[in-house]
């Protein structure tokens, strides 16, 4: 039987827009991992008539509901009780779920108040999702054919729960397969890629192609359904292939989740370490590598050069080049790089300098005009990129261009 | 008469978890505070007949409805077709739009493609909404007593396009007024700030108390209908005295984003400066800084030091200290924030060191362990902090605690 999945997300916070809806993200990707089909997402109030409402209509288009939210401590969380009331179920207190409950909150230091022991009361007979990054447990029951999970709202316990719980829950019940690949393109935008790639797409059934586009990237996922893995290696192999002929070097990887996650594989593969020296993305270089779990195996680490006397004192950018070409320009964004691989001893330094905005620099320099360098053993590499013109995409783009730019040269160096 | 909305995200690639619905949450942001009502937000595929049903439900549910999303130039974007449909409108070419889709391709070097013209098709009789950051304009129409307003699915061109646009043409709409008061609040957890005001929110009535929690952070959010500003303030007032007697000095500030945005008016208010050396956070101090647009009248730069070599040979902290303590130590933690200081030439400079994971330090420090460091002309203070166990939430956590120390001590200072 093949199953389908509707996701509900319980918060009047996301309806007044305080947070965006990651878990919503999170348990999609999920679902698709899985291969189990999934049609819509809704989001609704802690507004008891209007849940159940949304709870009886996800029901009526799918046999699996995945909810997020409302199994906190406030008292505006009426979630639970709804939702079991929607499906026949009664809320039973789990003395030892409460005994964790109060366990946890002492070891956070956190005072422990009579409604943290609510999140304690599940609907009875329900399988109990343990919570290891918080305190509420997560459930999943059955009523009248349709399979309820319940999951909390904090991202980091939604995330732990989905993959130690809710996943292997789900993988239980689930017979298709499907199997997919992420082709990462930076360096050429959707509409043209899509213009390579449309009679290509046409023409597949199985596997299919599609793209998504993120901020500066695109990404192309192959899917297959077959019995089993080699069967769907041998339909997208020929696939991947057209896609690589059609639209070239600007695939940075297969499979990566990132341009700076590829760059660090290279580098740890190869013995190599990493530095940068960053003016407009401010630090947005170091923290996307250090994102990455274990990349002190090769990022020893960076210098914000925000002010020009930082790039002349710490980085030893001559005071001359600032003069003569200012801050954003090609000679300095070398310096940079060069100071920053000298100041740290790395084999490689990635260094940005440009207008982030929302004004033009002193010089007129334009909104998005970046110049980034590499400095290396082979010497230092300079590009001028042009990065949009809304601050948070230039500075996204602009830490692509490095990483994409190490990249490159990584590879030229096989 | 009192408008209700509903938002309707059309994208498969927000059914498949590849992107997160930031749209959804900048969209009910606005309608929050334009005091619009919104019950619902409901995601759907690039599917024309399940589009077409989330419409007709959510035109049924509600009087204004908006897209984001579908308005791009690939061949799976049926959006505007089927939407334009349900409500029985045409779609109509637009040559002046086109011209504009021509000049911003060439403008931004990417390469014209026939598809990229379907975008200037809008449905008859619409309010066209120049896109600012983008290619596909949006627009908006009117039918069957539904206003139905269409935006692009790009986070930066939607956000452009809901401020310069679509909130304009939803004032209009609107009559009744709203105002709000955010209550910032770091340094308790969520359920503790609710059991000390429960009594007082079940209380009120206008104004109304509620909180949201974010990665270690708490926001409560006083809002009052009133007919003016000054009887919406006199409603306010007196609740915000409660609050404030009740949780204390852990707020932060009323109607401020971040804690960096609040020491970030501080420092330049009084004429200060501030540098950062990080480790654990790996950059994220500078990063959340150098998010704030004119932060450079403030903020000099920082260090990464991600290596110990690092820490020793840019920032000056002494070896010894290294050895006899590790990293992850207060002696370290203080001298990383000194070194920065002197480095930098710096009114202020924060510092981080700490075990952000997965894994325990070398020398047996848990996840989650991160001492956090202030020097400034009056000292160098050091706070230990438990950072919670998820990488992501250990350094957000972490950089709170640093932003946090920097605004306290300011305060101290007046």
């Amino acid at each position: 039987m093949k199953h389908r999945a509707e996701i509900l997300s319980v918060g009047t916070e996301i309806l007044l827009g305080n947070i965006v809806n990651t878990d919503a993200a999170d348990i999609a990707a999920a679902l698709a991992e899985l291969g189990i089909d999934c049609y819509y997402q809704t989001v609704v109030g802690d507004n008891p008539a209007r849940l159940r409402a949304a709870v009886e209509l996800a029901s009526s288009r799918a046999d699996i509901l995945i909810t997020s939210g409302g199994l906190g401590p406030t008292t505006d969380d009426l979630t639970k009780q709804t939702i079991a009331e929607a499906f026949g179920k009664k809320l039973v207190f789990h003395p030892e779920e409460a005994e964790k409950i109060r366990r946890r909150m002492a070891e956070i230091g956190r005072e422990m108040t009579p409604n943290n022991l609510r999140q304690a009361e599940l609907p009875e007979g329900c399988t109990v999702f343990e919570n290891s990054c918080g305190t509420a447990p997560g459930c999943a029951f059955e009523a009248g054919g349709t399979r309820v999970l319940m999951l909390p709202g904090p991202p980091s316990e939604l995330r732990a729960m989905l993959r130690l719980s809710a996943v292997p829950y789900l993988r239980a019940l689930s017979a298709e397969k499907l199997y997919s690949h992420n082709i990462m393109i930076f360096g050429m935008g959707e509409s043209a890629v899509e213009y390579r790639l449309r009679e290509l797409m046409d023409s597949l059934e199985n596997p299919t192609l599609a793209p998504y586009a993120k901020t500066g990237e695109v990404r192309l996922r192959l899917t297959a359904k077959a019995e089993s893995e080699a069967e769907a290696e041998a339909l997208m192999a020929p696939v991947l292939e057209k896609v690589r002929a059609a639209v070239g070097d600007v695939i940075y990887g297969v499979d990566v989740p990132s341009l700076e996650a590829a760059a660090f594989a290279l580098l740890k593969e190869r013995g190599l370490t990493l530095c940068a020296a960053e003016s407009c993305t401010g630090g947005l270089i170091a923290k996307r590598l250090t994102d990455l779990a274990g990349v002190s195996a090769v990022f020893k680490g960076g210098v914000v050069s925000y002010w020009s006397e930082v790039k002349a004192g710490v980085l030893g950018v001559p005071q001359a080049l600032l003069d003569e070409y200012g801050a954003v320009s090609e000679p300095v964004a070398r310096a940079m790089a060069e100071g920053a691989r000298r100041l740290m001893g790395a084999d490689f330094a990635l260094s940005t300098t440009g207008v982030a905005g929302p004004d033009r620099d002193e010089r007129g320099n334009e909104v998005g005009t970046v110049y980034v360098a590499l400095a290396g053993p082979e010497g230092t590499l300079c590009r001028l990129a042009r990065c949009g013109m809304e601050r948070d995409r230039v500075r996204t783009v602009a830490a692509h261009h490095a990483f994409d730019m190490l990249l490159r040269r990584l590879r030229e160096r096989e």
